[in-house]
């Protein structure tokens, strides 16, 4: 697989080092690219939780590296694994992660936890190249890039592997509110990426919609329960009732550690709730950070594994094991 | 009608003095009010053109003001016309005020105009409070208030009269971005009223309707066609198309000068395409400033002469004309 000038390689967005888990601080990107070291499991709950590392699989990596960090400097395992896994509610990446890495928290098995989360990537993208249409005007929502996975990315790993292949005519990129991570960071990565794209508003979604300018939604997503209802970023359930409407289909892509079989539907998932002065510091605000798209709105589920259809209770594999 | 303490006066929102025609800049509120001295029409329609003034009913009453600036000072009275015109494509209200003043530009008309607008918004208020039920919760998106309409507001209008009424529990102000006058002018004008409200991310409605908080979706109008087709603040489609979703009603609050008989759907209205910076500085972006919500998605238009509903081309009044 052709390496890109510029892209952010997976050991630049998250790393362990001999005393720090080190992360590219997503909060500042793109004006500046900084690093983050974290020299403790508590510090790294921090980098999670404030968003300095971000995305379901990434935060899943953060926390195995955390932990490995823990054992290694002769920190409580237990302690640093309550920690990590109460940083952040919806993401189920974190806790399988952290369930993975407990019998044997070792630095090898998190640096393999996380080449095996970009390997899925690329297996993502494959499966789900081919469910872009030819000269697609692809609409996506967040950011589910490399620096969402650890690397490469879930849905813009899918818009990159059919950009390749020559299906993709352009981007349009929802800016993503309140922290515009569509914005700063999946325009950023379609940029190094040399893919086509534009950033419009949340709320200008459903008039691009309207004049036929978007013919498949990719997203990735948080937690996706047993019958695949699919929490993701807020906003993401509105974008699926208005493609409904329109008749444009909306594609899941998420490994499978992203898989929650303990959640039998969306109504299971906890959705976190964040600081209102992220919407207004003037104001009062109400800042769900996720919201819950049922399953009957999602056109196909893609893993690692291919792509799932209808029913998903039936056709989504088992969430991934470590090697 | 009980004056509300710190509530922000027809003649603070724009006025007529003989040299010049003040507008309270919106672009710096909530955070300071300054006001901005436009001394030709051309200024004001700068004033128009860079939202310093903003609103359907307000750039009507601000365009009916510069005009009659225009003759008093001895500047070329079509050439005036010529350039207010020209500042904004969407709202027709700037047009209509134009095309009403035109015959005799003076600032009594001026000031007639600016008073009847205020007055429309409190008999709007009158006939749409009704439609609120009991304990509503409402949403609402950008700005509909006073600020835009030169005093007492059309769907903030709306809301008011059913606060007064008793019957909302609470606001949702949709932040409204990229100019967030949701989150920078509706919020302060419900503070300035004391009326329950929260603001949210536009991508976080959809999230609200399907937990069931949301009663009644209100907005305003910048161009209503024949056929009840109604253009507002990009976004405003995209809340239809979710409140249609949801079983919940859309009420579009709008002054019979927002109608254009001349426009037989929503097709022929043009939409303004602002600078892509209002977007993004660093990235490719799209930007524009409206959409167009089909009229089979709104429950009722409600203007000074009453409530109106399905087919809107018969239940639809003229605009007024001037006294």
């Amino acid at each position: 697989m052709m390496d890109i000038p510029g892209e952010i390689a997976p050991e630049q967005i998250v790393r362990l080092e001999h005393d720090a888990v080190v992360v590219l601080d997503q909060r500042l990107l793109p004006a500046e690219r900084a690093e983050l070291r974290c020299r403790s499991a508590a510090e790294v709950a921090d980098a999670i939780r404030t968003l300095a590392v971000r995305g379901a699989p990434a935060i899943g990596v953060a926390a195995a590296y955390g932990l490995a960090l823990a054992a290694s400097t002769g920190d409580d395992v237990d302690a640093a694994y309550a920690t990590l896994a109460a940083s952040r509610p919806t993401a189920v990446n974190l806790r399988w992660a952290l369930d993975e890495m407990r019998p044997d928290p070792t630095a090898a098995r998190a640096r393999r936890i996380h080449a095996d989360e970009v390997e899925r990537c690329r297996r993502m993208g494959a499966h789900a190249a081919p469910l872009v249409p030819e000269r697609a005007r692809v609409l996506t929502h967040c950011n589910a890039g490399g620096l969402a996975t650890g690397g490469y990315g879930s849905a813009v790993g899918a818009i990159r592997a059919a950009w390749e292949q020559g299906r993709v005519e352009r981007v349009w990129v929802d800016e993503t509110r309140p922290l515009l991570q569509g914005a700063r960071l999946t325009a950023f990565e379609l940029e190094t990426l040399g893919i086509p794209h534009a950033v419009i508003v949340d709320g200008a979604a459903a008039s691009l919609m309207a004049r036929g300018e978007v013919d498949v939604v990719i997203t990735g997503a948080d937690r996706i329960a047993a019958n695949g209802d699919t929490a993701n970023k807020i906003g993401t359930y509105g974008l699926a009732v208005l493609a409904r409407h329109h008749g444009i289909p909306l594609v899941v892509v998420a490994p499978t550690s992203t898989l929650d079989p303990a959640a039998a539907t969306g109504a299971e998932i906890p959705i976190e709730e964040r600081d209102p002065a992220e919407v207004s510091e003037r104001f009062p605000a109400w800042n769900p950070a996720f919201d819950v798209t049922p399953a009957d709105l999602i056109a196909a589920i893609v893993t690692e594994e291919g792509v799932h259809t209808h029913p998903f209770a039936e056709s989504l594999p088992a969430p991934v094991r470590a090697r």
